[in-house]
Order: structure tokens, then C-alpha cells, then sequence
């Protein structure tokens, strides 16, 4: 029996990871490149190579159909990488960050058809495909890592916007003159309520003279993470925890006001802060109810993925090549 | 010549306005009739009567093919007005606010296919049908009125999301612990950005010594409305252009956050609220603008409704029978 078979394909900015994912959401072959290409012809080179790889290996289990890229700043429209800081073959002569129609060149080395689009709408497909969001046609998800991203999906569809920007939700503000964002704002929920979000929260409690009791005083102020503050609040340690609450009520809050713009049934979570979650989960449940009119209080569901981690980047870039 | 025609309907407390509607957008007969009905059956009978009138003096132009209705609380996909305070005839045995299936129970007694969804939906399907949002297939409508609704159209498609009740923007938090909303909330936008925002800012800065110079004095501090602002800053007073100026940088705000969601190619504004544009335009727009990243700074545009406004919710609600 032949399978239709879809190549997933990952790119973050020290490497990609390549795989051959089959109708039932498995991964049958897969395997890593560097990201770390000085030029775009090198990298190309190793992604053709990398597929051609793939194709062969799978070739027993059935027929490619498409590839699906998950990238930062891909533009789904356009099929391309647009400025995206960490992407080293992705920058003009001058050394900026530039334009690259990724989705294009592909298609043109490999005879297949390519879609992009950057890595929290692609988890959102993912998850919708494969994980704790199939068959929902109204979800948000929210993805909770070193930064915020989200991919909102209303009747059953991505939502791209008139430029193929839309889901910008870690930058909305949460807290007007708040804390300084990398993308120039100020307040932007991603500066409170991710990984590098909680690790400012806990910077600026090791200041706080009432955080004198705390373990957290055992690290470096300098380089304390997200992780050092879970291992804390895993032994009770009341600035730890207070972190994480404060956390939850910042996600809770603003996920109401998502709720007041699609009404999804659910919110899916993902990322590496959701290993916190028995410590933020109830305060952002609550938060989000006290900020919820009756008609949605205690209504929305929050879910958290289903998928692998390891797994996860892969299968939601291969399910964009499903349609 | 026979035309396809349509009958809109909005239904507002006082009073509900038919129109049948033709392919250009133009309403060729209209009738009003009251909505102070005690009973759902006097206001279905009073209903059904003019439209068989509309009907009967419509014939020569051509059919009617289905009626579209614009009302509080309208539920597209039930077909009902759900717990709307303000409409008599949609109360339960106990005086209390209930459900009604307008839909259903009209679509009986006309035999034609009745859609229903609420005010600013109604406007959003209005000005996209015959209005200044033609051929655009991302936009949000704000209406700036007593209150603040919205309808947010993503692929051309109204967003009613899982329950129905999608776009409710006038709800979303602008102030932490803000004036508290009728609908149980604090710091609602609406709260600021409503004509009722209006007159609490007026209220508020006639409590402040600062205006003591300022006309607004004039007027009775538990009676003052919008409309005197507006009047006061048409007179250059100092006070009622600071309160307008205010206003429109927390609009702004707001819209920078609804942008970061569906990445919209406009904003459009309808509404008594927008008769004082020219006092709150421009610091609206540099609001948005500051707080909207790089790659939104300076692209979205805030258009304002081109529709009459008598004519405005007749059209928006016959557009919902198009489809």
C-alpha cells in the first residue's frame, strides 16, 4: 500500500530539522542541517540534498506530495523570509537582514509544491492536524518559549491578515509603559510571559528586599532563567511561585481579550514554559474568567498540546503542506 | 427589468426600520414600526404586516430573496436574540431578558431565508457590500457610538467564531481597573471611547481644577454628553479638545492590539462618535502608529464609513440576505 507522505521541515536559527511525516502523523524518516550557512546557495545546497535524502529513504512508503516550512518571519503570501535577525543566509550584501523566497526556491530545485509560514502558525496547524486541536475550527495558539507566538485559527482556517502577518500576540500590551520589547515596543506580553519574560520577573524580584528568604539568591542575577525559577518553585519557594502566579494572572488577562476578538473554543498552549504549568495554570484560568464577559466566563477551554516536543515543529510544518 | 431584492431590518429598543434594498445598494421602499411591543407575538404580527407591505409595494421592481436583520445580542448562527436588555418582547415569563428565535419564527411566517446577526456585524456587512470597505477582504468596523461595537472581517468572511459572538472589541481591557462597564467589566474600551466615554471624561474633567476656565462649565455636570464636547472644542476650548485628544490616543492603542490579530488592511470607523473626527483623528492615527511594530507602522488605514447614516443599518442588515 502507498501512502501520500508530506515533508515537514523546521528552521530555526542553528538548525533544521527535516522529516517525512505520513497521513497518521508520524515522522517515518527525519534528520538535522545547520541553519548556520554563511551563504543562501550553501544552504539551499544542503536542504536539496536533505530532501532528495528523505525522498529516497521514503520512497518504500509512499509518494511526497508537498513541502511545509515553519520559519521565523515567513510570509505565507509571499513564500518568503522577511528580515528575520537570527537566519544567517538570509541577509542582504550590506549584511542586514533581507528577503528570501524560500518557498520558490525550493519549488523550483525540487519539483514540489512549497508552503511557509513562520513556527506559531505552523504549531497551530500541527496541533490541528495531528494533536489536542483536531477537529477544532476555532482555536488560538499561543506559543510559550524563549519569546510569545501565536497562530489563530477561525472556521477551520489559519488567519494570515491582508500581509500574511497576522497572530502578532505576543506583542500585544499587557502593561502600558511596561518592560522594553526586542521589537521596540513597550509592555508586549512576550516581555512578561515567556521563558525571557520570567526570568526578568525574576531579576527584578532578587531586587526586592522582600525576596530576602527566597533560593532564587543561590543564582546569578545576571543569568538566571525561566528554568532556575522552576526549580525553585518545585521546593516551595514563595518568590518562585508569587513569579509564576503573577505570570499566569499577565497570560490569563490577555487571553480574554483574544476571547473578545475570535471567540475561539479553545486556547492550545505549547512551548517550554508549559512544563510550568502547575505552577501558572490556575491563576491564568482565573485571570481569564475575571476579565471574561458572563457569556464566555468559564467557558473557554485551555488545552495544551498533545504532540512530542521533539516532534511538534516538524509535524506542524508538514501538515502546511497538506493543503 | 426584475431585480433580486432584500429586506433589511434593525432592530433597535424604540423602534425597528425595514427597507427592501436592491443589487445597487439603494433602499426603494421603507417603513418604520415600533419595537415597544409588551409581547413577541404583537411585535411578529406588526413585523410580518410590513413586510408583506414592503413586499406589495416592491413587486414591480422585482423578488424579494431572503431578509436580513441587524439586533443587540443576535446570535448568527442560533438564529436568536439572546438576553438583549433591552428589547421588551424578548423577556421570559419573569420580566427577565430570555431568548428569542427571530430567525426561525419569521422565516415560518414569510416563507423566506432570514439571517440575523448583531448591529455592528450588520455594519460591517453593509460597508462591505455597498460602502467605503467594497472589495476589501480584511477589515475591522468599529461603530463609535452610545456605545463601542465591532465586526471583524477576515477573507471576506464575517469572524463569528465558536458561539456566535466573536467581535466583541468594545469589551477589550484599555485600563487596568478602569471605569467600570455595564457589562460586569472594568476599563472597557467603550467605557473611554463611547459617546457615554465621552461625557465621563467630561464629567471628570469638570471635577478637575484645571478646566476651570473651560466652557464645559456651562453645561449641568450629570447631564453633559458628547455633543457638548464637541461643541465646546468647535469653540476651541482648551478642555473639551484635551478630552477628544485623549480619546483618540486610547482608540489608537487599541487598534494597534486588533491589528497585531488579524493584520487588518483598514480599520473603519461608523458612528455618531465620528461626526467629531476631526478632533480625535489625528492623535488616533499617531497612537496606532506608535504602538504598532515596524512592519505595520504607517500601512493600516482608518477609513470612515461613506454610507448615509439613516441609511446605514437598513443596508448593513439586507446585506446579511445576500449570501
Amino acid at each position: 500500500m502507498t501512502e501520500k507522505l508530506y515533508i515537514g521541515i523546521d528552521i530555526g536559527g542553528q538548525s533544521s530539522k527535516c522529516g517525512v511525516v505520513n497521513e497518521n502523523g508520524e515522522i517515518i524518516e527525519q534528520l538535522v542541517i545547520t541553519s548556520l550557512q554563511p551563504t543562501l546557495e550553501k544552504y539551499l545546497n544542503d536542504l536539496t540534498t536533505a530532501i532528495t535524502e528523505l525522498k529516497h529513504k521514503s520512497a518504500s512508503y509512499g509518494e511526497i506530495q508537498g513541502i511545509g516550512i515553519g520559519a521565523p518571519n515567513a510570509n505565507y503570501y509571499t513564500g518568503s523570509i522577511e528580515f528575520a535577525p537570527n537566519i544567517t543566509w538570509c541577509r542582504n550584501a550590506d549584511g542586514e537582514p533581507g528577503v528570501v523566497n524560500l518557498a520558490n526556491l525550493l519549488s523550483e530545485r525540487t519539483k514540489l509544491p512549497v508552503n511557509i509560514t513562520n513556527d506559531a502558525n505552523a504549531a497551530a496547524m500541527g496541533e490541528m492536524a495531528y494533536g489536542v486541536a483536531k477537529g477544532l475550527k476555532n482555536f488560538i495558539m499561543i506559543t510559550l518559549g524563549t519569546g510569545v507566538g501565536s497562530g489563530i485559527v477561525i472556521d477551520g482556517k489559519l488567519v494570515y491578515g491582508h500581509d500574511g502577518f497576522a497572530g502578532e500576540l505576543g506583542h500585544v500590551c499587557v502593561e502600558a509603559n511596561g518592560r522594553q520589547c526586542n521589537c521596540g515596543l513597550k509592555g508586549c506580553l512576550e516581555t512578561y510571559a515567556s521563558a525571557m519574560g520570567v526570568a526578568r520577573s525574576a531579576k527584578l524580584a532578587l531586587q526586592n528586599p522582600e525576596s530576602k528568604e527566597s533560593i532564587l539568591h543561590q543564582f546569578n542575577i545576571e543569568t538566571i532563567s525561566a528554568k532556575d525559577v522552576y526549580d525553585a518553585a518545585k521546593q516551595g519557594d514563595t518568590t518562585a511561585l508569587n513569579i509564576f502566579t503573577e505570570t499566569g494572572a499577565i497570560l490569563g488577562k490577555a487571553f480574554a481579550d483574544f476571547v473578545k476578538f475570535s471567540a475561539p473554543e479553545a486556547i492550545v498552549l505549547f512551548g517550554g514554559m508549559t512544563k510550568s504549568k502547575e505552577f501558572f495554570h490556575n491563576a491564568m484560568v482565573d485571570s481569564m474568567n475575571e476579565h471574561l464577559m458572563k457569556v464566555w466566563k468559564g467557558k473557554i477551554k485551555i488545552l495544551y498540546s498533545s504532540l512530542k516536543e521533539s516532534d511538534a515543529a516538524i509535524l506542524g510544518a508538514s501538515a502546511l503542506a497538506i493543503r
